[in-house]
This record gives C-alpha cells, structure tokens and sequence, in this order.
C-alpha cells in the first residue's frame, strides 16, 4: 500500500458542560485526504484546495502533526499530502483537527500500524498547538476514535471512548463570522466558583450517563454550560435565539461548537434535526448573515478510506 | 401495614472527584429503624440508641424529615420513629443521611406510597441541612435509590441512578477523631481555578463511563480529586499513608468519604478489599489511633424492610 484517500470527519468539541474534554465525530462534513508514501525524506504539502491555508510543512497543521510522528518512527522515507478542505477554517468544528488527524491517521496505517490510536491523538495535538496555541485534544480524539470520546486526563494522556445513541442528530450552523479560537480563549477566565464547577461536572455525569443508556432526555437536560457558554456566546450574534428556537423546534440541548462561532444541536432522530436546522437558518436570515448548515448523524468510525 | 422495621445504609458521598454529587450505599453497616404509624399527629422519636442525639422532633434530623413529608400529605395522623444507630454520628458515612432516609422511606411505604423517590430525597434533605447546615443530596440520594447515584442538578432536583459494577467493594475506615461537617465544609475555597475544574469534569466523566463499562481500572484511574481532597485531608491524620497503602495493597483508589474523618477505598473483588482493610488498619495501629473498619459490596438496594 503506497497511499490512501481518506475522509477526515469534523467534529464538535466541549458539548457543553464538557469543556476542553468531551468531542463527538460527524457523519455528513469533512475534509479529503489523499497521502503518499515516498521515498523522499519529510513532508510534503503538494496540494491544498478550499481554503486558504499554510502550505509550508512547519505552518501546516498537518505538516506539523505528520513530523511529530515521524519523530517517533524509524521509517527513512516521506509522506505527500493533498487536502482537500470542505470544512471551513475557523468554524469551530475542527478545521485543523481534520488535517491533523487525517495525516497522522493515514501514516500511520501506511507505515502497518507501529502507533495506537491515543498515540495518534498525541501527535495530531501538535496540530492544534499550532492552530490554536494550545495542544487541545477534545477535537482530535472524536476524529481518531469516532463517536463521543472523553478526554478524561491529559497527563498521562487518556481517551475513553463513550457509546453513541443511534438516533442522536446534530444540527451544526456556522453564521460566516470569523472567531479564533485563540481569541475566544483569552477571554476565559482562569477562575471560576467551586459552585459553578460542581454544577459542571454533575452534567457532565449526567450526560456521560445518558449516553451510555441512552436516555434523550438525560443528554438533553445535561446539555448545560454554566461556565463558559454565558462568556463566549457574547462573540456569537444572536446565540441566544438561534439556542431558543432550536429548543423549540425540539432539539434536545443547544450550544457553542468547540470555540465556536458555529452553533450545534442534538436531536433525536433526523426529522426534528432537520426542523431545527431550519430553525436555526431563519433567525440568520432574518437578520442577514450568511451560514452554512450541517446535519448529521454521529459517525461512530471516524476517519475512514474512501475509494480514489 | 402499621409498623416497619428497616436497614438504612451507610453511605459513602463525594466518591473523590464527585464533590457534591456523586454518592454509593454500602451494604454492611447501617442503622435499623422502626416506624410505627399512630393516630397522634406529627413525629415523635420514641427510642433512640446508640448514639447519643437528641430525641426532640425538630432537633432529630428523623423528625426534621419526617415533618417535611407530612407537611406535602394529608394524612391526619403521625409517626413514631425508633433509631437504633450503628453508623456513628460524624463519621462521614452518612449517618444523619441514614436516618432521614430511613423515616420518610418507611413512612412513605406505609402511607401507601404516594411520593417518587426524588421526592423522598428533597424531604430527607431537610435533615441533612439540620445535620451541616446544607441540604445536600450527596448522601441521601444513594440511601434511597441504591447504588451509585448523581446528583445532577439541585435546581431542579435531578438524580439519576448510575450503574453498579457487580465485583466493586468499599473498604472504609473512621479514625476516633471528629470532624464536623460544617467546619469542614468552611475551609473549603469558594474559587477554584478552571484547569482544576476541567481535570475534576474530566474525572467524573471517567469515573461515570467506567462505572457503565465495569472497567474496575478506569474506575480506578479516575477516583482523583483535584480540589477538596488536597484541602480536607489536612484534617484527617495520616491520611496520605492511609492512602499509599491502600494503594499498595491493591485498591483501585482511595479518598476521603463524604467530608471525612472516614477513608474509603475502593476495590475489584472482596479479598483485595480485606487486604486494604488490614493496610489501612495497621496505619491507625502503629500511630495509636482508634478505627472501625467495614468492608462492604455496593447496597444496589438501598433502604430494605427487615424482619421483625
């Protein structure tokens, strides 16, 4: 096997109360891979389409993540990579996270499979350092593993995949305003009340809970963020109301997409996903910003090889 | 149906990373109550052994709990209650949870039901705030449900009942030295930073998922407490030695139980948590300090009738 096309999903990160730990991998927007074994030393960007980014392999995220690997192998020759980005950068659902963990992931299948997928996770966070400044993994675990998956420690590194309900829906709407994630981590402040974290980490239970016995409702009633949706949401027009009538239209919990700007829900089935994604693209329309909408199931594979 | 006789167990709240919301029954200690349905309005403890407590109505967290369940009914007649203690008041086993629990579960049953368990828990929370001041859950929640309980939220009321892996067994010790819940509750900080915050939500995540799984290790990796353990165990001697060989025997974790003095360890199987039973007691031995000690599988019942 000298290369491989691949599909790199987006993913949501934080789910509310889950900040910094919880992600989720999406079936129905991602980006496209195509990465080559060569002999050649290194890493190589030979083609980027879709978004204006980096192609330099120390500016690209998935240069960087690719070297990371690179480093802990003894493997003598290179890797070509071709992106073909259809998330958009700046989203929030896991731009760079995609190349990172495309790159890293199709590597290392190429090379026979030396790493393990926590491995994986670490060198794809080299990615995210250099996209956000921080070495977050809440985005890049989901890609890597699929489904919902739990960053339960960072040091030592430790990823507990977390069943996926069947029927779960996201709705995901990405108003085209431009947030950086690491923007919207300055404003984040670095204490916060033991009462507001008890809170947290009790519906961080409860969704935990009600993703392993998947129980709608619970996941609903735990889609809270006392503390860091009430400070971003600020960067994010009309968030309130798209969250409002989201819940109207029936989604079960809204909330703040990784750093954001974009907005996502989670619906029982595909029906009432659907409504509330036309929930979410009136209040935009009404108010005249442009958005991208996705709905989609929860990919439980995560990265996978599509036919070339 | 005039009379019950009953075991309200022991419990263990907090579980490390849990403050405030996580909490488990245990099996093997337990005080016994009796509760008679009389003509005569209101609540009267009418025997109370073992501990000395007070036996007047508004002052006895039984009567305190009691009265709150009588004031949502209309029954027209009242209750005695007889306490025969086994958990030693301010033990941090739940032993004000105990008794609360025991009097509006029986007195529940005995009116024909007609309160949902969460019900019951928001009653017996009134002796819990006579007890410490705070009408906390932590510990009443699993007296009623059994189990592992969360509680998710207190505004509204929300405890979901979380699985219970079948070789789990706690081992638990109470050094003889009192610690109030309230004072222990006054050094706590009202600031935490969000780093601590994120790895506390992390491991409450783990601790939930490994609790679905039954993987003992995950369990084990996630009994960490990052923000009122490293304060609390101040006051509780030899705590970090207590700690250590417990580890060492074998437990998968180790923490203070509720707001202490008492340790609790958890184990896989009941023969590695005799061994850490005899770990933690030679501490307390070689230091001079008295100790109880129980070794105990998880109550998936909770409160039970038992014979007369």
């Amino acid at each position: 096997m000298k290369s491989l096309k691949i599909f790199c999903p987006a993913t949501i990160a934080n789910i509310s109360c889950g900040f910094d730990v919880l992600g989720v991998a999406l079936d129905a927007v991602g980006d496209e891979m195509i990465i080559r074994k060569v002999k050649e030393k290194g890493i190589r960007i030979t083609k980027l389409e879709g978004q204006d980014l980096p192609m330099e392999t120390l500016k690209n995220v998935a240069g960087v993540a690719g070297l990371a690997l690179l480093a802990e192998c003894d493997y003598e020759g290179g890797f070509e990579i071709e992106i073909h980005k259809k998330i958009k950068a700046g989203s929030g659902i896991g731009s760079s996270a995609a190349s990172s963990t495309g790159a890293v992931w199709a590597m290392n299948k190429l090379l026979g499979e030396p790493f393990s997928t926590t491995e994986l996770v670490k060198f794809a966070m080299e990615g995210e350092r250099l996209a956000s400044g921080v070495a977050h993994a809440d985005n890049v675990a989901p890609a890597l593993f699929g489904g919902f998956t739990l960053v339960r420690s960072y040091e030592p590194l430790d990823i507990i995949p977390i069943n996926s309900p069947s029927k779960l829906y996201a709705t995901v709407i990405h108003p085209q305003i431009e947030v950086k994630t690491s923007d919207s981590r300055k404003i984040l402040k670095t204490k916060i009340s033991l009462k507001d974290g008890i809170k947290q980490w009790g519906n961080v239970g409860g969704l935990i809970a009600g993703l392993y016995t998947e129980d709608y409702e619970l996941i609903g009633r735990s889609l809270v963020d006392h503390i860091v949706e009430p400070i971003r949401s600020i960067l994010i027009p009309a968030f309130d109301e798209v969250k409002s009538t989201s819940l109207k239209a029936g989604a079960l919990g809204c909330g703040i997409s990784g750093s954001g700007p974009s907005i996502f829900a989670f619906s029982k089935g595909e029906g009432i996903a659907l409504k509330v994604a036309q929930a979410m693209k009136d209040v935009y329309q009404n108010i005249g910003i442009d958005y991208d909408v996705h709905v989609s199931k929860v990919n439980i594979d995560g990265i996978r090889e599509i036919k070339s």
